[in-house]
Parts: structure tokens; C-alpha cells; sequence
């Protein structure tokens, strides 16, 4: 197979992953400025069917932003791209350095929530159909710093104004979120998948909001993505997804897809397949990762390359080991169907459970103490799919 | 200040925590097996409130079920000791090594659904207001061998039946399920509060079920708990609470209170008094802990007797430290009240906000930019309290 | 490729492995004991070459010591099966609670050093050529509890003790640490490859010593397996070594060889062969891992020959990578062997040195600021072999 | 007491601390640049009684260099400060992407190694007694990308190269490696205290190198900083320290000395005054953090005056410890003395040893088993301290 991407495969780009110049903690940019048109024009050459951004990768600045926009126009135009998702840069600029939706300061609060109207104005009129919001400074390291309730207050109103204006202005955009647990901040609100969608159950207008999960960002916590995107998919909450690499819990590696936790790769495009499952993901495939600092441009365009060379790989061995006919017979082995069946099956009484359960006589128990769950097994045939060897 | 504890401070323990005998993967136990019923005495003795239990921690055998059953009613009318919480082991019996509620097996499912349901009746006729769930075998070490949708299906039919039963039945009891990310399984359903408070949003009465977060589940996750409990207080759902202490990433440790990480004990406390915010908890103080594999039974004691020793330290230090001027003049200084301020006030539109932020000069910016947010201040005297020096 | 293990691949286990019934501080055991002669039987069926064992494992009391010897004696010839490899448990009495080596209690000690001399004695008898030294609970969990450099000169004067007693007895055996950061302890001494390599240095025959490093505890503290591995190569103190699969910091998982970290698995066994270097591993591949609890005796067997096979797969793929001609152009381009060319020349001076980098223009520093490193390439090429792809 | 510190304290701050501008993936600085002499001044007026530096935090510039080191020896002067330490920085400028000291490209190691030497005479002319060595850059993010033995060749001979220099040049000068186990890097080489320590063992003149450990650095992979300063003191290798506060395994916080594991701060404090040991750290008490990016400069100084009361405060409190007598009878108790004790006494032969093994009864070992530890004891009164409650 060619593993070449195709616009069916709806992979996407932020703007910001090609764009990233390696600035960190320990050293400055060792990549020049990539225009953001320019890099429109390679990921289309590349096979991308879409991009995404924030307003401040796309447009720096006032003087430029016109210019730009219509630079940027053309080149969808040009290449057939879309916009499918827009985000907002709440974290970059100092200004927002205690938090942006959940500062303190209420006017950095208010500076925040125009800068995202603006945009959200920006993504409609694009055709984006994805507002993502990354709370990168919503947090804290000092325990009295931040009144957490409050600021769940503040991230709930905001949501809801956001929402509201969205209606009101007749745009075909859903927000989603996108939980981290640290860094830049000390501890970040919304720290993973469940605790974002527990928000949302608290909103005005919960159908309008979803997750926008990463995988990194899920992995620092020690967390397992796919399972992670399996429960975001049962609350129909995988809004949108981030593709990347990570080496459990340290510093946010934001490594091309594939690198990092190889085997839990294999199991997150499972998951967005819904290929075990009556779930599936059928947004657009968003990759959101770093080139890392050592690579000149040659490696930044074989990285963004690579991302999607990998999840068609990764798909290609996912359809291939639900196909294959001994792991539908493992599968049955470990009794993996048996669970779609209610434990109570309807019109049961809970007293038919409790003397089901008063019958089994010692023997009875003892069996299902020793039965056979051939889990390992089951394994083993999805690591060999994995390894291209069955 | 004595720090001795008294009922009124409401403190709480597992049968099950003394009674340890330190059984782990690499030896058997170093302790000979407690009595139950003696255990409790003990503990009232210490100055403890209520006690809780698992069914196998003082009933594991039906031949004594009665006589033991008697012993310890016995107990708590001597002693004036509650059963403020009960819980169900569904994780030590081989019959659950691949889950209970989400085991693949059906007959697992309806055996853990019978267990519960006659520990639900024991627990109302014990007068317990709480019933813990811990789903420590609801997980996967493979990718395929849990169906993850399925598994919350059959954790949401499960929670609708215990509810639907306690309502029928009458009983004054609610359910707090535990989230754990892993150990003993390799990633376990619910991995944490966000995840739990998710799926009670899709329940058929989810006011009946909320949360019994235990310290070091969180933190084994990289989670800042007090900031965890936060966000279930301000969603209404911290029902109950184990107190413990543990070192990051790693095995579940299950130390004594105030072990660990002593600042994160010291916010948890603040969070628990809603000290700084406008919610609070006011359940049992329970501590689910192990007395470390090393000591002998008179280690068991000191370390319950510091369990409530630290904790009454730490609320005092937290009052004080709340108390404290210079702490209302830091808070002042760090804007914290000001969070509680509706970004958007009402009345206002949005584009009161959008021309307010228009009109910010670069002079404005730069202001915002640099301005003291005085946090290193406030969080030096919460350490000055906690390290006694203020 | 067949992938069906051969006595030249030196594949060994350790009878505790297979032999492992499931108690966990969760739950006893789910699985009968199994008689450790006949898994030797069952191991050298599977294609194993070797077997090794804990003195408890095989031997657990006195009263059958001797027949049982004899059993696996005859076991061994029948088979052709070598023990390779024995080591002394001194972790699960709970004698040991507090330590071993390194208890505080000087009887404890003196009856731990007696163990290991026994033990000593036999692995001499069975033809063993390591014996392995596993301090599990030598550690602690309170800060004041053990005074580390006493520990560290107990630690020293056993290994110097065991040292000379294996010189005086003429025996060809030689010691091998394993380094482990914690569980069952807090926190266990000789936490990493490095601190174990950092004592055999003050022994008075650190050639007699050296390590036995395993997969999962090294990822345990988030750890390069393959980087430890070559740094001990590089001492000439890889005597042994664990294979298994961890997913990062978290309890210690002991999954069969190439679960969890996948790519880690395919740079270890790069690093073995010593592939890309002048240092190559050429002891017994021995598996330390455990059979999940879930797996009844079916699976326990299915997990061992998948180590084996993961191996050998592994193997097959590293030796492709390596002879890849596209991968030795990406080693050139990334100037993988340019590091193997001393930094300063034989004969050159430091001055020599110094005015190079004095005359360095300006456009000298940004050409190798911007230079290609073509890491990613090189990487995606390794991904692109392990997945079978090429 | 006042904890107010005094030279005789031997505070130490590098320059870069305070002069960190906030500069991180997610956001550009939030400070604006802070004049190395100034802050000398301002250190010196804080209570420091020593600055560090990196080549580049003063001497940015060859254009400035002169004046600026001219300002600097003058404000030494007139402060009475001194330099004690000195580093290189061989990380941030991207021509060390890949590494310096170990950079597969030999052109940029021997521009490396030139930087460093240039660096030591200034050490030297300076009065500097340590020189650092962190290499921050110095490891890989892919397999095949980093020939480890060849790495620790270069690191091995670039440490004899200097040595010698430094004994050629007569300078009183050690130096000090710095371990990390990652980031900036996905993973750096001499990842922990054991593997630099390893390192040196290898050394032509190894008693010329030793460690720099840093809090966070050996708490982001999971260790107890306590044990690896007190395994580094038994080497004689704590040559110098680094102060910091870190939140376990994430990203490297650089919190000020007492955030983030306090527990862990007052043991540090314990292990460097050899309070319960032989061994003890007659150093400089050095600080290596980041004031918070939130803070303005007035949370600069204030990080910084908290890192010297902290220790301060810190200092006190394990002073009165190892000074109770409740906690002297503790000691006893957990038979922590004990240790000391060889475990075969000069004279004695292993079959003393043995034979007392042999003639301990099921009695004998039954109470052994059972022996008290008292180490919870031990423990809460060091908590207790801790939290001044005593």
C-alpha cells in the first residue's frame, strides 16, 4: 500500500505545528519564521485536506491582518483547502499570564472574551465548523492563588456567552475543549477528558460544546487515550482530536503521531474507527505536535509527512486485525461481545439476579474463578498486526 | 493546642485500613490477622466517630455472618461509634479479576450486582448514608479486551438499578463512586474525579450519586487534589472523602495523612472547609490508608492516631492562616476576590465588552503585562503557617 | 519467518514468572500453584534454554528440599535446560520487612547474608555463571528511618563479603544488582542503573560485579531503558538483564516483553546487539515479567511464548534496520558516526581547538545553527521497519 | 528567631535565576531584562553571600564584555559577594541543538569544548572554586540518532580535557556535573545522580569531578532527593547543590527551595548537614530556580528572600529534631544506630554467621517477623517538627 494521504482522509494541520521555531525554556528560535501562507501551500502539496490556527499564528499583527487574510484566502482557494477549526491564543501574551477566561483580573477576563468573539467572527466567516478553547494559563501554582469555584463560575459564563453569541449570530460552530493537566501552568483547570465534560454538563447549551482531546496531554497524566476518547465518544463529546506523541508523565514532548506510545496509537485510531465499538469519530484527523527544535525545515515538513503516513499505516493494520477471522474467535474467547448485553435483561427482577447469584454453589464459583479470559492472547494478535508480521 | 480529636471532629475510618495485615505482591503479611469488632473498639478509643467497612472486611464468611453482625452492633452501642459508610468489595475475589460491574462475563456482572445489592440493605440497616463504590477490577491491561462504551453502559444500567432500588426501598442512602487511574489493573474505568462526575451526568437520578475521592488516587495521576475536590464541590458532588497521603507517580503508597505531600494536605484541608471559595464539605472525615507493611501492630495505631492528629493540626493552621490580615491584605493584592465577579456584568452586551478591550492602549497593555499578581507573597505565608514560623 | 525459539537464542525465565498466582495487595491468589519442575518441563517445550529461580521459588521448605533437587536435576538433564542464573529472596519473609542487606535489625542482616551464602552454594552446583542481587526491601518509607550512607557501607562490605567468598570457594560465579526506584518500598536504594554502576565502583572486586537492569523499573522513573542499558554496556556491566513491559511511572506492571513501551522494546534489543555501537550484550535474554492476574493457566503459557516470539520479531526487524542502505544514508546525514571521532584529535593542542572557534565567522555559527539534522528521518525509517512497512 | 540570612549562611544564587525573563513554549517573557549587576547589588542587600553565572547571563556580548565584567568586579567589591560557581552555557544557543559536548557534529564540540575553556579561565580569574557542567542539550528524542557508548567516550575524554587543563593551568578549581533525566531533551544522557556518578568512576582524575544535583531534577524522574545527596556524600562527590522546589514527575517547575515537596526539603535539609550521618555538605547552599512567570520583579526578590528563610526556617527545624530527646529515644527504637554496626564483626567468620542462622528457631524468627519498627513513630515527630507543633 502507498500510505499516501488523499483529501478523503481529512487530515489536518494547525498552522502553529509546521510553524513552530523551537523556542523553549532553554533556548531561543533555531528555526527561521515560516509564512503561514507558505506553509498552506506545502501542507496541501503534502496531502492535507484542511488547516487550522489561532489568530495570532496567521495574524500577528493589526497592520498586516488584512493583507494576510486575503494572502491566506487565495491559498485556499488555490490549493482546496478548508479551514475546519479555528482557536483562539489565550496564552501566549503576558497579558494573560495568571489566566484569560479565569484571570483574576477582570479586565484581562473581559480583554480575553473579545479577543475570542473576534475570532469566533473570524472562523464563521472561514467556514470553520470547530472553536476550539486550550486554557493554556488557566490555573495556578499557589494553592490560595485561585478560587477554584470561582473560576469554574467564570469558565461556565463565559461558555455560555460564547454559545449565546454563536446562536444568536446563526453560526454553524460547536466549541470544544481541550483539557491539559500541566505546563505552562503548575496545574491547569480542566485537567483531562472527564473533568472538561463534566463542565459541559453544567452549561446553558451543553449540545453546542464538546472535547477537543490530545493525546499528550491525556498521556502526562499517566492516563490511556483510547480509553479516554472511548468515554468522550459514549457522551457523543469527541468534538474534534489531537494527534500527537508523548512519553508519559514530563515535560509536554508534542511529538509527531506515532512516536512516543507506538501501541497506544494503534489503539487510539481503533477507537476514533469506533472499530470495536457502536462509537466512531468522523471529524477531520488534526494533528498537533512540534517538530522538535534539533530539525532544520527539511525535518519539519518530514514530521508533518510522517504524521499522516503513520495513522494511515496505523489504520490500515487497526481495519486488518478487526478483519482477520482468529480475532473475531479471540475476541469471543475473551468474551468481549458478552459485555453489550445488559446485565439485567428487561422485564428481570433484581430478586431473579440475587437468586442467580444465591444458586451458584462453590463448584460454580470456583469455575468462573479459574475460567479462561485469553486476554493475553487476544493481545498478542493485535501486536502482531502491529508488527506487520501476521 | 491538644489536638486530641473529638466526635464532634467527625473522623472516619476503614475497617479495613488497620486491619492491613500487609499482604503485596512481593510477601505475604507481616501483621496477624484484627479482629473487626476489636478494631472498632480501638478506634473509639482514639477518638474516632464512625467507622466503615467493606462486607469481606467483617463478614467474610457466612457462618459467622450473624454472630459477628451481632458483636459489632454490640460495638457501637458501647462505644457510640456510627457506620457512617459502607462499601463492597468487588475486587479481591478471583470471581472479578477481569472487572464486576464491566466484567465481560454476564454471571460476574449479575454476582457483583447481587453482592452489592444485599451490602446496600446491610449498610441502610446499619444506618449508613453512604455507599461507596470502587471499581478496582473495572479496567484493561489490552486494548481489545474491553468494549469501553460498553463498559459505561453497563456502569450507568448498573448505577440506575442501585438507585432505582434504594428509592424503592426507601433507604436515606446516596452513592459516591472512587475513581483510581490504575493499580491493580493497568488502566481502570473512571480514572478519575472529572471522569466519575462525567458519567453521573447520564444517570437516571443523578442527584443520588456523587464522589469519594481519595488523595493519592489523584495524585498518582499527577492531579492537584485539592483543586479535584474543588471542582466537585462546586458541582455539588463531594459526598464523601478518603484522606491519605501519597508520593506521585508511582504505586498506590496509602499513607497516613499528612504524609506525602504535606502542601497538598494543607490545601486539601482549605478546600474541605471551603475556606476560601463559598463551598464546603461536611461529611465524615475518612482516612483510607495502610499502616506500612514494616510496622507491627503498634505502628497501626500511632499511624490511625496521626491520621486525626494531622488533620486537626492542618485545620487549625488553615483557619489561622485565613484568619491572618496580612493573608487578606495578599489576597487583595493577588486580586482573588475579584474572580468572583461576573466578567460579564449584568445588563452589559457584548459589545460594551469588545469596545472596552478596542480601547486599550499599548500603555494599557503593557500595564496588564507587568503588573504584580504578588502570588510568591501569598503562597509564603501559607508556608509560614503551615511550617508554624507566623 | 517462523519466530519459533531455538537453544542458541539463549532464552531463559525465572520459575517465579510463569509461576506467579496473582496475589496482589488486592486480592489472593487467582491461579493454583504450579510446580516449578514441571514448568521447567513446560519452558523447555516452549524453546527455552535456561531457567533460573528465587532459593523460595523452587525450594520453599526444608522437608522436601532434597527430593525436590533431585526432581529438578533430572529435569534439567531431561530437558537440556541450564540454570544460567539463581538469586536469593530476601523480600518476602517478613523478616526482610525492613530490609535485608540493609536492615536496621543486625540479626536480620546476619541472617540475610546466610541466605544468600547458601544460595551462593547451590547456584554454584547447578553450573549458574550470575547470581542475581534484588534489595526490594531495602529502603524505606520515613525519612529518619534508615541512615543511607551506613546502608551504603553495609551494601558494600555484603557485596565484598559474597566477593570473597566466591574467590576463596573457586566458584565461577559472578553478582549482578538490580535496580529498582521504589514499590514494595517508598523509596528502594540502588534506585537506577547508574546509583548500582555508582557503588560496584568502591567494592574491592567491582569486576565480580555488575547489573542485571530490568525494563520496567527503569521506565518506572520514566527512565531510557536502551540509553541505561549502553551506559552499563559502555562500563562493561551488563551481566544480565530483565526484560518485560511497563507503561511509565505507576505501580510495576512486569507485562510480557514488547507490551507497553513498543519502541522502547525495539531500541533495547537495538541496543543488546549493540547494533550501532562497539558494546553487544552477550549473556542470556531472561524474561522477569508477570502473567496478568485475569489469565487463567492458558494464558500464563500464551504470555511466555509471546515473549519469546516478541524477541525474536524485534530481533529480525532491528536486523533489517541496520542493514537498511537508506538507514546507513540517514545515519551519514544525521553524522551518527562522526561522534565515534574524538573531539580533539591525538596530537592537537587545546590552542588548536580555541582558534577554530575563534575563527568562526558569524556566517560559520548560523550555518550550523540552521544545519539539517534529519532525525525525524532517520526515526520514521526505524518506525517504518518495526511496523513492517518496508 | 528571625531567620534573616548572613554571609556565614553561604547563600548562592546564579544570576540567571532572577534574571529570568518568563520566556517558554507557550509565551514570550513577561519581565523585562534584569541587569546581571544590578542584581548582583540586589542579592548582595537580600542576604546572598555568593553569585553564579553562566557565561552568557553576564556576558551576553563581546562588544560589552569588558565593561560588563569591569561593573561586575566592582560590584563584588563593593558587596563583598563572590563567585564560588561558575557554567557554560552550552544549550540555549541553537548551534547545540543536538548536543555540544556530545553533539554528533565534531565542528560543534570542539566550538563547545572552546567555549568552556574560555569559561574556566574566567572561573578561575574570578576566584570560582566549582565549575558546572550541565548538559542540557547533550541526548536524543530518537533511537537511532545518538551512539551512546560514543557519547560517553566524548564525555569521558572532554572531562579529561579539562582536568588536565585545569591541573596544566594550576587553577583551585572541581567541577560539577549536573544530572537530569529530560527536557529539554526527550531523554539527556547522565540522567540521575548514580549515572554521573558512574561517569566519573571512569575518570583520568576522577577526585577533580563530582555532582551538582538539583532538587527537581532527580524528583521529576520519581527519586528522593534525600537519598541521592546522601548516596553522592558517601561517594564524596557532593561537590555543590542546586536548590529548588518540583511537583514530581512533569515538566521542570524550578519552584523556589520549599514549594513543592516540602517533606522532601526538610530531609534535604537533614541529608546536607549530616544530621543523622557521618557525612556532611560544607558547600555553598545554592538556589537554581525560576521566579514564577505570573510574578512581576517584586515576586522576583520575594522568590528569592523565601528560598533563604525557607532554608532557614528548614535548618532550624531539623536542628531541633536531631536535638529532641523523644526523637533520640526514637531512633532507638527503629534501631536506626544499629546500622552502623558491621554486619560480621572484624574476626569473625561467615560460618559464625551461618551457623547463628542455622540455630534460630521458628521462635527466633517469628519475633523477628513480628518486631517492632516504631518507624511511623519516628516519622510523625519529624513531621511534628515540621509543622512546629513540638
Amino acid at each position: 500500500m502507498s500510505y499516501e494521504p488523499t483529501r478523503d482522509d481529512k487530515f489536518s494541520f494547525g498552522l502553529w505545528t509546521v510553524g513552530w521555531q523551537g523556542v523553549d525554556v532553554f533556548g531561543p528560535a533555531s528555526r527561521p519564521l515560516l509564512d503561514p501562507v507558505e506553509a498552506t501551500y506545502r501542507l496541501a502539496d503534502l496531502g492535507a485536506a484542511a488547516v487550522t490556527f489561532h489568530d495570532d499564528d496567521l495574524l500577528p499583527d493589526e497592520d498586516t491582518r488584512d493583507a494576510t487574510l486575503d494572502r491566506f484566502r487565495t491559498a485556499l482557494d488555490e490549493t482546496g483547502l478548508v479551514v475546519e477549526m479555528v482557536t483562539t491564543n489565550t496564552f501566549s501574551d503576558p497579558v494573560f499570564k495568571e489566566g484569560a477566561i479565569t484571570a483574576n483580573n477582570r479586565e484581562v477576563r473581559r480583554y480575553a472574551l473579545a479577543k475570542v468573539l473576534r475570532n469566533i467572527d473570524l472562523a464563521a466567516s472561514l467556514g470553520a465548523k470547530t472553536f476550539v478553547m486550550w486554557g493554556g494559563r488557566e490555573g495556578a501554582e499557589h494553592g490560595a492563588s485561585k478560587n477554584v469555584p470561582a473560576a469554574m463560575d467564570r469558565f461556565r459564563d463565559a461558555l455560555n456567552v460564547v454559545c449565546g453569541y454563536v446562536k444568536e449570530q446563526g453560526y454553524d460552530l460547536r466549541f470544544a475543549l481541550e483539557p491539559k493537566p500541566n505546563e505552562p501552568r503548575g496545574d491547569i483547570l480542566l485537567p483531562t477528558i472527564g473533568h472538561a465534560i463534566a463542565l459541559i454538563s453544567e452549561l446553558d447549551h451543553p449540545e453546542m460544546v464538546g472535547l477537543n482531546p490530545e493525546v499528550g496531554h491525556e498521556e502526562m497524566a499517566g492516563l490511556n487515550f483510547a480509553h479516554g476518547i472511548s468515554q468522550a465518544l459514549w457522551h457523543d463529546k469527541l468534538f474534534h482530536i489531537d494527534l500527537n506523541g508523548q512519553h508519559g508523565p514530563r515535560f509536554d514532548q508534542d511529538l509527531r503521531f506515532g512516536a512516543g506510545n507506538l501501541r497506544g496509537a494503534f489503539w487510539t485510531v481503533d477507537a476514533m474507527l469506533g472499530a470495536g465499538t457502536s462509537k466512531r469519530y468522523d471529524g477531520y484527523v488534526h494533528f498537533d505536535y512540534k517538530p522538535p527544535r534539533t530539525e532544520a525545515i527539511d525535518g519539519v515538513w518530514e514530521s508533518a509527512r510522517a504524521c499522516m503516513r503513520n495513522y494511515l499505516i496505523l489504520r490500515e493494520k487497526v481495519q486488518a486485525f478487526r478483519a482477520d477471522p482468529e480475532v473475531a474467535a479471540a475476541l469471543e474467547a475473551a468474551g468481549v461481545h458478552e459485555l453489550e448485553e445488559p446485565t439485567v435483561a428487561p422485564g428481570e427482577s433484581l430478586d431473579d439476579v440475587r437468586n442467580a447469584a444465591k444458586k451458584m454453589s462453590k463448584a460454580d464459583l470456583e469455575a468462573l474463578r479459574s475460567r479462561s479470559v485469553a486476554m493475553e492472547a487476544l493481545d498478542q494478535l493485535a501486536m502482531e498486526h502491529l508488527l506487520g508480521v501476521r
